[in-house]
């Protein structure tokens, strides 16, 4: 199977690195576009959506900054592979579920990635490290022309970018950073925040996207707009936004440290002992003490485990992951023992 | 400060050794002695309690096996160390506030005490660990007798030892054993075996004795009855029924092994965690935590921590003793955070 070389390699966004990685985990661009002469996905016969999976396949195939990319038929694989690439934030939940010609095309490093059939004919995403939007849309841009020079995207002067649900309409690109917010949620602030990021016009999710609730103290911060304005303008007022919070966190993180360094030492320590001796974790719990330690090493509390190692385990301990590394489906009780060992091995430097 | 030296000595229980140690933390024979000639304390003078603490005094001075012994007149020492010796279990509650004539003195390994005009002139402890109840007898006989021999105790032919209350008449004395009973208690059998128990006539309390609360999965057992039967017939009967109470918590224990082992292993596991990592420790969690980690080491799950050092923390970690190691008065605020520091030092082996 060869998505289970995904298992053994080290996403960009996961080694951490890149501007405020101690508050933004990912900086992320995607667009929707389609080809001119197909219906949208959602009415396209089967037999259109196979021909534009290969027309794509071998689009893809020609172009440079794909090249040793994994290309992956949904259909080809189960269902537990489907959800194995949605905990990895590499296709939607509705692309796990779309059907016939369905596909994903991911990057060495899962940089680049695009996903054919869901519910435009493409949908491009680039994802990086830290907080770097200006650096996501370059990448962006060089994969975007070099389809476009091949695919000739549908595109119509005055509205731009033609896209199968209106929300999408113009520029196609959807921005959003991801950002761990501890310190704000302690302080009982966040609410404040998001509320105002809110009014602004932007939208905020939870870990898994649209619909999905705030976990581990992580927000994806994103625009909603996506006509009427340059691909710039969005970006740079999604950037202005993200720099105000993350002012806000650190704000919050300096006032714990001066007046509850005591109160933070003991939340952190004690969600360390428990990652680090458990024998049974749900991944509720998992990733709530993997937030705390993280906001423990990034806060210079905690010094023998790098940012990394918690990257890597708020992937590996989801569900699909857990079951991918065992080679064996899971029960929900069996998970919660093998997300257990998985984090206790990790931190203990014997895995 | 003599009563300090306390501190930096293990007493001979602390050291969890003696049979059924994994279950049984300690055997204690107390015995309540009067002398003919002076009122019960309650009723004696300043002058009379005075006098008697004399004559004790000196009579104890005379006895090998108190040679090197600690002697502590209550009114000389301050509130804390008071507290200091409740907790070590070598004073009441009631004879920490007695007044004029308290005194206490205290054998080399705290395995032999002496009370002076708590509620009778004297309440002679012998204090042993694991399951020692006929050793513990020996020990008090022998002490008892050099004492009897040279103070004459109160003692009518019919009535036997006289004292102060009419439940310690007779042999005037009370055996108890301090069991660790997690398994039971997990288990939720505990109410059926202390109701048993409490039918056959014996007293099951607290931690700190009578009226106090069991915390810790800590139980002392110990017989009501001290008249009308020789003190051999008390304390076999008292082996008899913690030797059966013994059984039921290996036969938990075992049970936990075959069918909870994962459960087991989570809740030892976590309680390790927390207590190597936790920064504010309440009173009441460290017993509990200590409670999890000792069973976790009488079972052989967990292999790098000495039962000593469990049974030290769970002296060393009440409130009196930690501000004597501090060396100054803590705030309960400053008190769990110091808690939390010896802990964290112990069990990493630092201190």
């Amino acid at each position: 199977m060869k998505i289970h070389i995904l298992l053994s390699k080290t996403s960009e966004w996961i080694q951490g690195l890149g501007p405020d990685a101690e508050i933004v985990l990912t900086s992320r661009i995607r667009t929707a576009r389609n080809l001119p002469d197909y219906p949208f996905p959602g009415r396209a016969t089967v037999k259109q959506r196979e021909e534009i999976l290969r027309i794509v396949e071998k689009t893809l195939s020609g172009i440079d900054l794909m090249q040793g990319s994994l290309f992956i038929r949904l259909n080809e694989v189960d269902e537990a592979d489907r959800q194995f690439l949605v905990e990895r934030h590499l296709i939607s939940r509705e692309h796990a579920v779309a059907g016939a010609g369905a596909a994903i095309s991911i990057s060495d490093l899962e940089i680049y990635s695009v996903m054919i059939n869901e519910e435009d004919h493409l949908r491009i995403q680039v994802l990086k490290s830290g907080f770097q939007l200006d650096e996501a849309w370059d990448l962006m841009n060089g994969l975007d022309d070099r389809m476009d020079e091949k695919l000739g995207y549908a595109y119509h002067p005055d509205w731009g970018y033609l896209t199968a649900c209106p929300t999408n309409v113009g520029t196609g690109i959807r921005a959003s950073v991801m950002l761990h917010l501890p310190a704000l949620v302690m302080a009982k602030q966040i609410n404040q925040v998001l509320q105002a990021v809110i009014k602004l016009g932007l939208a905020v999710r939870g870990l898994y996207g649209e619909g999905t609730e705030a976990q581990g103290n992580l927000f994806q911060i994103s625009n909603q707009v996506t006509l009427g304005k340059t691909e710039t303008d969005i970006i740079d007022n999604l950037k202005k936004v993200i720099r105000q919070i993350i002012g806000h966190e650190k704000n919050a993180r300096e006032h714990l440290l001066k007046n509850n360094v005591k109160q933070l030492e003991d939340r952190i320590g004690r969600s360390y002992g428990l990652l680090k001796n458990a024998h049974i974790v749900s991944s509720k719990e998992a990733i709530e003490l993997l937030s705390a330690l993280r906001l423990g090493v990034d806060m210079g509390l905690i010094r023998d485990i790098e940012r990394q190692t918690i990257n890597e385990l708020m992937v590996l301990s989801q569900p699909a992951h857990l079951q991918k590394a065992s080679g064996h489906e899971l029960e929900p009780a069996g998970r919660d023992i093998a997300r257990a060992n998985l984090i206790r091995e990790r931190l203990s430097g014997n895995a």
